[in-house]
This record gives C-alpha cells, sequence and structure tokens, in this order.
C-alpha cells in the first residue's frame, strides 16, 4: 500500500490559509437562456490545510474540476459562479480536513454588439467568478465581467475651452479637444443562492458608463460619431467607477443588502506613461445608504 | 483662472475607495550599511476620495513621488518600506481631502550569492514594500522579497523508492529520483515605527527555504551538488512556507505580536501544466500560539 | 464625400513593410474529421503600402475577418492555416495596393490525453498558423502547434551516477537524480497548395518529444511512472528539437522539400533562473540531405 | 573525470540553428560621455551547434556574461551594443565548435525629459541591442530604442470637421476632436564598426515623431499645451514610421549604405479594442533611393 505522504503529521505545526492549483486551463460550455457560449477557462482552486497535516491532496482538486465538467455535459452549467459554486462544494466532500474552499474562474468572452449605424460585431470581453466559504457556514459566488472601452478627459477639454474662448470663434456646444485613451473596467457582484446575476447585464452596465464603447468595424462616419460621442460625455475614471455604481443600484434593487459589489476602471492614459486608476469595494448597503 | 474640475461637487455621491496612477516608473537609489543598490521600480499609488469630490488630482501623486525621490539625493532612502512611507505621508498633505492613502512598490533587485563550490555570481531577486494607512490613526509599512528557488517531490520520491524496493539493489540513504521544478516564493513582513528588517534577510530566509537554492553558473560538479542536496531535501509548497513561517518566527523574535505576514510560495510542476500553491496570511501572533 | 485620408499621396515616399492590425480577438468553430474545436483566436494581419499611399485601410482588414468568419458558418473552415489563407487572399482583394500580405492566428486548444494507467484527460495547448505571399506570386501556409513536457537532464544524471560510483550501492539501470523541468515546445510546418497537415499530429510529434509528456491529474502510481519514464529519457532542449526533427522527417516523406520547418524548444530550468533554448530553422531539403 | 555530456557525438545528426539560454537578468553600467546609467538587462545568448555534437555548454555562456560584465568595472561598457559585441565574440573563444553567434539585450531606461513649461521629469523608455555574425565574417551590430507617445488620428479629425462644417461656428485653424492614444514605437539601427550611434539620439527621434510626447507630470496647461499639440499633430501609426524613417536619413548621413534600419509603430486604439501597426525593415540604400 502506497503511505499517505501528504496526509502526514505536519512537521512544524503551521495551518496554511490557502493550498491549491493555479493556471488550470479548461474549455467549459456554459448554457444560458439565449444559447450556449464556449468558455476557455483558468481555474485557480485552493482549500486551507489544518497545521497538522503535512500536505493537502492536490489532484482531488483536478479530479474535481474534470468531474464537476463531467456532470455538465448532462446537466449544462448555467453561469460561471455556478460553476465555481459546484467545484467549491465538492472541494469539502473531497477534502474532509479542509474548513475553507475557494474558486476562482476567468474566462475569454465574445458577445455581439451593435456599432453606431447598426453593424453588428462580435466584441471580446472577459468574464469572471468566484466561490468561497466556510464548511457548513454558506458559500458566498460572485460574478463579474471586464470590458474595454474609451473614455475622454473632462478636465482637458474643461481647460482648452477656457484658454481658447476669445481667440477662437466658439463652437456652440460641440466639444472641444481633449485626451482619449482605453479604459478597462471591471465589475463584480455577489449571488445570493436563490438569485440569479446575468454576467451580459454587467457587460451593458460596464460599456454604458464609458465615454463610448468601442467597436472593432468602424467606418468613416461611424468612427466620428464614436469620437463625437465619447467628447459629449468625457469621463474621469472616478465617473466611470461612480456611474457603475449608479447603474449597479438601479439594476440590482431586489438583491440584498448584504451583497458584495466591487468595481474597478483603469485608463491607459494617452497623455501619460502610466496609468489613471479608481475603485470602490463596497456592498449594496453601504452604496443604498 | 483655471477651474478645478476635479475640485467640484461630485454628481452621485458614492465615495471611491482607492484612486490614483499604477505602473509608474522611477530608478531609485537605496543606500543601506553594506553598500547602495540601483533599483528600478514599478510604482502604484492611491488615496481615497470622499463622495462629495468629482476627482483626485491625480498629477499630485506624480509630484510626490518626484519630490520624495528629489529628497533622496541629500537625504538617501534606508529602504523601499521607507519610501513607500515617506510617499504615503506626503499624499496625506497633498490630498487634503483622503481619509486612505497607499503606496505599493516592486522592483528588480541583484544579490551576489555563492555557489556550491563558493563561485560567487549575481542573482536576480524582486523586492516589494507597501506601505497604508488612515489620516492621524498611523501608517502600516511592509517590506517583502520574492526569490527563484527548486522544489523536489517528497511524494513521488517515496512513491518510486517503495515501488523499486526489491527490485533493484537499493542505495543507501543517497536520494532516489523524482520531479522537482522552478519555484517562486514570496515573504513580505509588517515593519513597525522603531524597528528595521533587511530585506536581504528576507531572501536568505526565501532561499533556504527551498529544496536548493538555484544558480546562473554551475559547472558539472556543483550541478551535481544542487541536485543532490536538492534531492536530500525533498519539499511541496506547503513545506516551504512552513519552513519559511519556522525562520520567520526565529528571526524576528523582537518584533511585536501584531505584525503582520504573508507568505507564498508557487511550483511550476514539471510534471502538470498548472502550478501548485500554498500561502499563509496571518500574524506574529498567530504563528507565535 | 467623405475625403479618403487614407488613399492620400503620401507626404514623404517612403513604402512600408507591413501595415495592419494586431491583437484581434476572435472565436472561431475549426471542423476536422474527428469533429469541431471551438478556439479562441488572437490575429494580427498585415498588408504592405506603396510609396505614394498615405495610410492603409485598416477597417478593410477588421471587415475580411468577419467576411470570413461569416462564411464559415456556411462552409466550416478545415483548419487554423486554412482560415489564415482565406483572409490573406481576400486581403489582396480588398487593398488593391498591396503587394504583400500576412496573417498570423494563435489560439488556445485543448486535447483528449491518455494519462500511463489509461486516464482521460483535456491537456491544453497551443495551435499556430501562419499564411502570406506576395500578390500573384503565390501563397505560403504554415500550421504549428505548441505542447507543454517535461525534460530531465542527461548531463546531471551522469555526472551524479560517476560521482556516487562506489559509493552508494548501484541500482542496476534504474535512473538515478537529475533536475527536471517544465519544457515549453513549438513545432511549425508549412503546408503547400494541395497537402493536409494534421494539427493533431504535430501534438502528437511534441508530446513523444519530450522526456515525457505531463498530465492535469496523476494519481500517486501515475505520477511515478511518469517521473520514471522521463528520466529513463533524459533529454537536452537539442535533444528535444532533434527528435521532433526525426518524427516530422519520418511522418512528412510525402511533402516536397521546399517544405519549410520551424523547431524549437525551451526548459524553464529548475537549477537556474533562466531558460535553455533550441532551435532549428530549415527545409524538408536541408534536413534530407 | 567527468564525461563531457554534451561534447558527445549526436545521435541523429542535425545541425542547429540556435542553442543558448534566455532571460538572463543581468545589472550593467554603461558609461557615456553625459555620465553612466545603471541598467537592469534581460539578455538571451545563442551559438549553432553542428550535427556531430549532441549539446551545446550553456555554462560557458553564463560565464562569458560573467567576465565580460567583471571586465567592465575596470574598462567601462560605452553602450548596450558594444556590451552585445563583446559577449557575441567572447562566445567564439569559448564554443569552439561554433559557426554563428548571437546575443540580444533589451534593458529599462530612464532619461530627463522637458515638459511644455519647461519642468524636468524622469520618463522611462526601453533600449535594445543585437550582435550577431558568423565566425570570421565580422559581425554586425544593432542598437534600438523603444518610447512611448501619443498619436491623435488625422481621419477621424477630418471627417469630424467636414460633418460638423455649417452646423457649427468653425475654429479657424483650431484642430477639431478626435481619437487619440497611447503608441509605442521602436526603432533599431545597425552600427558599423568605427561608427557610434548614440541610444539617446534614437529616443529623440522616436519623441518628435508621434503627435506629441508624453509626461509624467502634466499641471494644467500643460497638459492643455500636450492635448493641443498633439491635434496640431495629427498622425496615422504609417505617418509615424516615415517621420522616423525621414529623421533616420537626415541625422545618418555618415552611415554606409548597407547600414539595417527597423522602425515600428502599435497604437493602442482608444476607439477599438485592437492595435494599429506599421513596421518598415530596410536599409539605409534602400531608404537613400
Amino acid at each position: 500500500m502506497l503511505t499517505d505522504v501528504q496526509g502526514r503529521k505536519s512537521l512544524n505545526g503551521f495551518k496554511l490559509t490557502r493550498v491549491g492549483v493555479t493556471d488550470v486551463k479548461k474549455q467549459v460550455t456554459v448554457q444560458r437562456d439565449y444559447g450556449s457560449s464556449c468558455l476557455n477557462c483558468v481555474i485557480d482552486i485552493f482549500v486551507d490545510l489544518p497545521s497538522t497535516q503535512r500536505g493537502s491532496h492536490l489532484s482531488r482538486n483536478l479530479e474535481v474540476i474534470a468531474e464537476v465538467l463531467e456532470m455538465s455535459v448532462s446537466r449544462p452549467v448555467s453561469g460561471l459562479e455556478a460553476l465555481a459554486g459546484d467545484i467549491c462544494q465538492m472541494l469539502f466532500e473531497r477534502h474532509e480536513y479542509a474548513s475553507y474552499a475557494e474558486v476562482n474562474i476567468a474566462a475569454d468572452y465574445f458577445l455581439d454588439r451593435s456599432g453606431p449605424s447598426g453593424r453588428i460585431s462580435k466584441e471580446p470581453f472577459k468574464l469572471m467568478a468566484k466561490a468561497s466559504g466556510k464548511r457548513g457556514k454558506g458559500m458566498r459566488k460572485m460574478i463579474g465581467a471586464q470590458a474595454i472601452g474609451m473614455t475622454a478627459c473632462p478636465c482637458a477639454m474643461e481647460t482648452i475651452r477656457d484658454s481658447v474662448k476669445g481667440n477662437v470663434s466658439f463652437q456652440g456646444d460641440f466639444p472641444v479637444i481633449s485626451h482619449n485613451q482605453r479604459n478597462v473596467s471591471t465589475l463584480m457582484i455577489e449571488v445570493p443562492g436563490r438569485f440569479e446575476v446575468e454576467a451580459n447585464d454587467l457587460i451593458d452596465i460596464l460599456e454604458q458608463s464609458f465615454s463610448s464603447p468601442t467597436f472593432e468595424i468602424l467606418k468613416r462616419s461611424d468612427e466620428a460619431t464614436v469620437v463625437i460621442n465619447a467628447h459629449r460625455n468625457p469621463k474621469f475614471v472616478e465617473d466611470v467607477v461612480r456611474d457603475i455604481l449608479t447603474k449597479v443600484l438601479e439594476k440590482y434593487q431586489d438583491l440584498p443588502d448584504e451583497v458584495e459589489v466591487t468595481v474597478r476602471s483603469e485608463s491607459q492614459e494617452s497623455i501619460h506613461k502610466h496609468n489613471a486608476f479608481a475603485e470602490r469595494v463596497t456592498s449594496l448597503k453601504e452604496l443604498r445608504e
């Protein structure tokens, strides 16, 4: 019989917060009302380890992923947060010594978007999901999305408008020049047990909070429309985060107070070599006050 | 007079947790007892933003970095955590509306290491520092290091030893084959006000906790020595983290209980395409219990 | 009527070698005899630009990708190199001024692999494809794959065997310890007009050329088998590249002499912080000499 | 005596194009007329391998780097291309079987730049160097630089100017809005034996070829100036490459015809999720025609 090296008594008696495997790549098919998506996922999974045990049985983590994905062939997964939750649940069954389990999933994602003149293109996004919890204490599941958009700076625009006033004939309310740039924003929201949050809605919220969403194919007049829209709607990263928060409050009025929300926006500044960043980590309760 | 667009009243009344700049690249000279180091740093800095103000004045963050670095020409910086602390301090002065400030620094770092046969080579490491705190409540400073080393798996070694016993003549206590691989480990520790923690000591602790440290130049017999040492000292990622924790307890007996410690180890498994991971986030108080 | 800014006469009269778009993300379904694969692709496409024209019409590149992918819904793509070829072909139609076109595609890919004890797991790989050529001169298409495997070092093994001889009782032909590590190898091969090269075959060739392939799930005895196999089959990166070349010669005897082949192997050394690298860029003609 | 495993006869008789080590990290001090720079370098070095030999002696590559850097303490290195050349030279001495040698170096680099109102800030750049050649046939050395700047799109600007004409009162020659974004451009140029090329000049050429250079610290009016300058100087990636080529021709009139030049520009488009790219790979002879 093989010795259980991992199961041995630990030599120096420290418990560990998280032990597991990272960068596991898996292809998953998610089934939603509007159709199915083929998602290339990167998965990290962890359990804690008591001070009395030398090693965690890491191969069980991979078995759990494989089994959950196998079951998903007959019973399709409804979302990445459900998948993370199923894996997290089974981690407790297989690691009898674990009191904590955590699963993080990130995936590339594609959605049809309609450009200014109605042309449809598939745009790339990212999905994220997390499930974690203590044994017997319930599990916290989160679903998230990341989108790339465009921000135009309100500050430079105003400075320039002020500075040229009088010298050049003024353009009515037509926007003046500013710097604008690629922005990457992220929204993660907790999904309590009996509720559902649709990842596509999160992407809608993100894209509506930029100065303008961006598109793969823009012919001449479409390009002008996107640029004009962005400049009519100049935003700091701070504005992007707050506008996402506002839309989250409107959209998820039914979700309970304890729901956790994380919003992040980073602008790859065109006038600097560094980035501008804003973030809010909060709960719906705090936002509703 | 220019309008203060950032200083305007916020439109939708949410405070923000962290607003700032990321990926700022700076070259810093750090002066320690044993000489000076030229460090290429990547710096992220943040303050919070009250609900009543539209934008944070991001250019002030860059001015603060520039001023602190300029002062360091006449009064040399003694370490990255001191640098992070100085920047954090000045953030409160310049962002009068901020109640929280945070500075993160990462830097490439090089140290002379002596190989098995005494040959000296410069090996690359990473340093990390963090300073953060609430206005008027004191600041928490951390210094950290990351090192690359080698782990040999105790489990495969034992399975193989068991499975060949009887079939091949046994090698006394000479180690049998196992899988071994590149491991990246990290140690961060809080440095309370009147204490000092030397980053080089953290790197010593990390390197002594691998199955073996690794070296740039290994001639034939040195290579054999490193491989034999690693196999005489097989370790899971869990073992690496616990051995680091043991050495931290021994080394920092004078540091107070409230000191925070984070230890992380990741093995880029040779037998898998994914990584093995272990982590402990704790305080000296918890470790001493 | 909108001005064609790109179509204007160039101001300073230099032709450009490659002008286009990079990092275009697209999901593609590829249909092969053994089933269909959902591939997340990253696409770079270029044409050259004559000295007389100011700009290339970049949006046409995205239109070409979109149209080729749309056509693929009714007429499934048989492989990434065919997809690259179709896009390359259409680039000449849309960029009437172009004399050169080039398309590069990379994609994550998953295949069932059977572990030592027959257990099936989905393992992650990468596919690459390239199509390029001059207008009217025919097009060169290449298909490639990248796989992660394991190498055990023959040199350290031999040094250690020599050095312990006499001191420890020798193990018959059972391998002694060595360093082993994650290796990433790549094979790209040209696919002339009427020929077919199956990407799965390239992955077979790669995996058979490591000291051992690697697997996601290895229970105790499987793990031992992989480690023993790898040590019975120690390989330098040079050996990996040459073994891939040998298998390419055997497998593709029907392919003509002019076919280009690129093979690359990189070991993330466990005893060093740097990598070991070997490469051959050649033609079947050279290899057959 | 230890067996020379690498020196053994090769089993399957293929020569290899490049064998060596990659991702070697070294800190180098470069001494120029205007002062010394501390450079954190990433070095890749290769030699070829004849079909008759099993392995390249990789540790010799690291010894060569160490020795060249040690010599540089007493005899300071005058530039990265000189360093690459010295390493390349010594590779032939140590790898007696090699007929080809190649060295690539990349380094972070910092330079003082003066913003619109004269304020000095240290801005980050990258340096690159390459030395390669066949034994006894002379060596080709190249020095290069990479800079981040800003491009404003001429096409969107013109479309918008045309489309609003008549509807809004026109601004004289004041620029209308367009999209602008972060651009990363690269220039590499060969440095023949008795000539010198100053890397700082390459960075000057790059920064003067953007719509505007970018700066770390921009107070309100500086920010406006950068934005206005960029919009008064709208550029496609094609324009950036051609303007770099023009400046190269002007600056390096003394360099001989055979000198190789590579110029590349990539815009991280604000209105798209993908990038725009332009490149010219050429010689001074071609450019001068």
